[in-house]
């Protein structure tokens, strides 16, 4: 255990065993650097771990206090309702507009979808690109088209073994990103006019591939905290005959929600009891801020109906265009379907992640980029608390790089975007992540960039334009 | 003018004046070599030019003959056929299955729709992505989203200045490859129900799209030695409204055949009439073995109905999966499709041929893949003259890397195939090519592999077998 973990689990069971009561105020940062002699990140860390757990909270400018109303009433409620009956979609246009304006990069990035691209040890990895390529044999580049080399597919499925899954190296297609991925899954189980259930609120390309393909959309609730709704799913299944259903079991985007194991077992035996296949979108899996790594859905999958697809976009390699599916009973379909689109995926990216992979920097990189995830997020909240108006609503996601707000109920997010996006301050208005317009007053913000003074300048200003819109 | 140009342009004007006549034997290798004191390959490489000229033919075992009816004996005929009606296509089953098959590197590889992978330079293009992916920022990893970095976009553009077409770097967009620009191209401007003109006989990937696409095919006679035919082409538009024509204008494939300038102007002038997007597939242009590089169709379009797609797959960089499409008015189109399914081209591959184009290599090594490939075509051609049937017929194309065989009639290409096969020797059966069947007595051959004596050998056996199945 590390020394943040047990003044972590001190505290924890300090409050379990009633000693700490709702309410009390906890010691400063300052006086448990000084009490523990442990430095000010470790104090740090283990408030996060509980803050995480949900059994403090910070309060501005005040300091840390055992979870009590304070912490409940800036909890986000369950937020998602049945969109009813199959919906074409028409909102790429928006989408795309929105996401024009998003990507300068001399913008305040909190509307970005990507992390900072400083997370990420480029240099290492040039490295490994630079061996692995000289290394690369001439019959490199034409062999292994279609699913993808192989020593980079043999490193997947070690990856899967890590969580107890043995997984057949032939059962995964290395793709050009989760996104294509994703695509392939969906092209492989629909047809134009098939209903594709996605959760509400949802990524923004699921409704994207959906409206590009000709197919309907089922949006069924997901909860902020715990993910989509099981008996609205079985219940949407019924009514519908969907194809697909498209959902993301760990820190979805937008929402961070974490689906327990047990909800994904419970999803797994679901849709195969209804033999419906899952798209399971899970780029954001490895950036936990728990003590455990969470298990994707397909961990539960024995008879092939989970597409899990993943990629080292957010996690290691952003920009090289690495993804895969662990396809299942899908894999000859996905295998064509990626050689008559785009072939193959680049054959030195892949070798140079495998390279990379093999020689097990991987995981004492993945620690680091976790931790500093962890405290961005901690200092983003600490300043959405202190500048945001109280009545902005949203729940820390034990995991990923977004937050996800409720803004005062008369408030549109799109005005507010347009207002910001002039003083070049991104953000993802809620209009991106669900075709039903039910959360015109959310927005999802991006922490995965180092706060400094002025992205905490531009918190300060959205708080002063939310007060002033309220008028 | 180089060596070998001069002794051809004398072999040439001594038949345009008439004193060398049809059916004269030419002096042999070795004669000219001693009485013009140049090595052998300089030799071949004029009789190459005036063989690809039609100005001579090689009759195996006896040596060079100025063209006559020899050579026009063995000259394929206008094969193409009109499909007649829009067919709904069902050919990917037998496509992918053969192309499995065809894939095992231990083969013989006529069958393979790649060149030999040791024609490229990849132990410099390592070193320019080792010091490419060395500096590259971290900001690059997620900038140029979609279009493609603008590096090697203005490199791209470069190359087109070099035929005198100016082009906008924003009207280009990177791709995964040549197959993924082909296949966003068709995406940007068709529904599914659409019916689409491809060539007759037509790439395989063309056949695949139109089919996964739920796109219909409207099939239009392609001559293996002019290209397209433009009375059917235009009498097909008038009949069938299509929404795209997919055309290969230089080294078609299967075909091999060139369309002249004259041709390609005026199939923009009648795509432009009909506002027809033309999706120009032209992967093989930088392979010609004439004195100039063919132009693109793209060339003469004014309104930007033309789709221009190429890639540095067979020409430089196997395996980096790098193409592009320089798409006119469906440049922004495309880009979004480009977003919502792949997001962006691996960007350490670009970055590397950015560095490798701006230090100016590529010329030099395509000459050398020119002159590589030309020999090839020329030993692979005398082997065929030798040992195949004379009743087999077959053009030689001025560039790229297959032939097109037409066999005796009886012969149905796909029983040979299983014999070849069986044997570890691959060929391309002419079913790849159609939906229609018309071409089962015609085979592919690559000759994009140094010849040795086991090709040789390959190739009797091919003959061999043609002989015993004619019986």
């Amino acid at each position: 255990m590390k020394k943040y973990e047990i003044i972590a689990e001190d505290i924890a069971s300090a409050i379990q065993q009633g000693l700490l009561k709702r309410g009390d105020k906890l010691p400063s940062i300052r006086e448990i650097q000084r009490s523990k002699l442990v430095n000010a990140s470790t104090v740090f860390q283990a408030y996060y771990l509980l803050e995480a757990r949900g059994l403090i909270v910070a309060r501005p400018r005040s300091g840390y206090y055992v979870a009590g109303p304070l912490h409940h009433e800036r909890l986000l409620p369950h937020s998602g309702i049945d969109s009813g009956t199959p919906t074409t979609l028409q909102v790429s246009d928006l989408v795309f507009n929105l996401l024009e304006r998003i990507k300068d990069p001399q913008h305040i990035p909190f509307g970005s979808a990507f992390p900072s691209p400083l997370l990420f040890p480029l240099k290492k990895l040039a490295d490994h690109m630079a061996s692995a390529v000289r290394r690369m044999q001439p019959h490199e580049t034409v062999q292994d088209i279609g699913q993808g080399d192989i020593g980079l597919r043999r490193q997947i499925a070690l990856r899967y073994q890590l969580d107890g899954k043995a997984t057949d190296i032939n059962d995964i297609v290395v793709t050009n990103g989760a996104l294509e991925a994703l695509n392939l899954s969906l092209a492989a189980v629909t047809q134009p006019g098939d209903s594709v259930i996605i959760e509400s609120p949802s990524f923004y390309a699921a409704l994207q591939a959906i409206e590009r393909m000709g197919l309907r959309a089922i949006e069924v609730p997901s909860h902020p905290a715990q993910g989509i709704d099981l008996v609205a799913l079985e219940r949407a299944i019924q009514q519908h005959q969907p194809k697909a259903c498209w959902v993301m079991t760990n820190f979805q985007n937008p929402t961070g929600s974490l689906m327990s194991s047990a909800q994904k077992q419970a999803l797994v035996a679901l849709i195969t009891r209804y033999q419906l296949p899952l798209i399971e979108d899970d780029v954001y899996r490895e950036l936990y801020f728990g003590q455990q790594r969470p298990l994707p859905a397909k961990t539960w999958d024995q008879e092939g109906w989970v597409m899990h697809c993943s990629s080292f976009s957010k996690t290691l390699a952003p920009g090289y265009r690495v993804g895969w599916v662990s396809a299942g009973r899908f894999t000859e379909k996905i295998t064509r379907l990626k050689i008559s689109t785009t072939l193959a995926t680049s054959i030195p990216a892949q070798l140079a992640l495998a390279n990379y992979l093999a020689k097990g920097a991987y995981d004492k990189h993945l620690r680091q980029l976790r931790h500093q995830l962890m405290l961005q997020q901690l200092q983003f909240s600490q300043a959405i608390h202190q500048y945001l108006p109280a009545a902005v609503r949203f729940t820390l996601p034990q995991g990923g790089y977004f937050l996800w707000l409720q803004l005062p109920e008369a408030l549109d997010s799109l005005p507010l975007f347009q207002q910001a996006i002039a003083q070049r301050i991104s953000l993802a208005p809620g209009h991106l992540f669900s075709s039903q317009q039910q959360y015109a007053s959310y927005i999802r913000l991006n922490y995965g960039h180092a706060m400094n003074e002025a992205h905490v300048r531009a918190i300060e200003q959205l708080g002063q334009w939310m007060q002033v819109s309220r008028i």
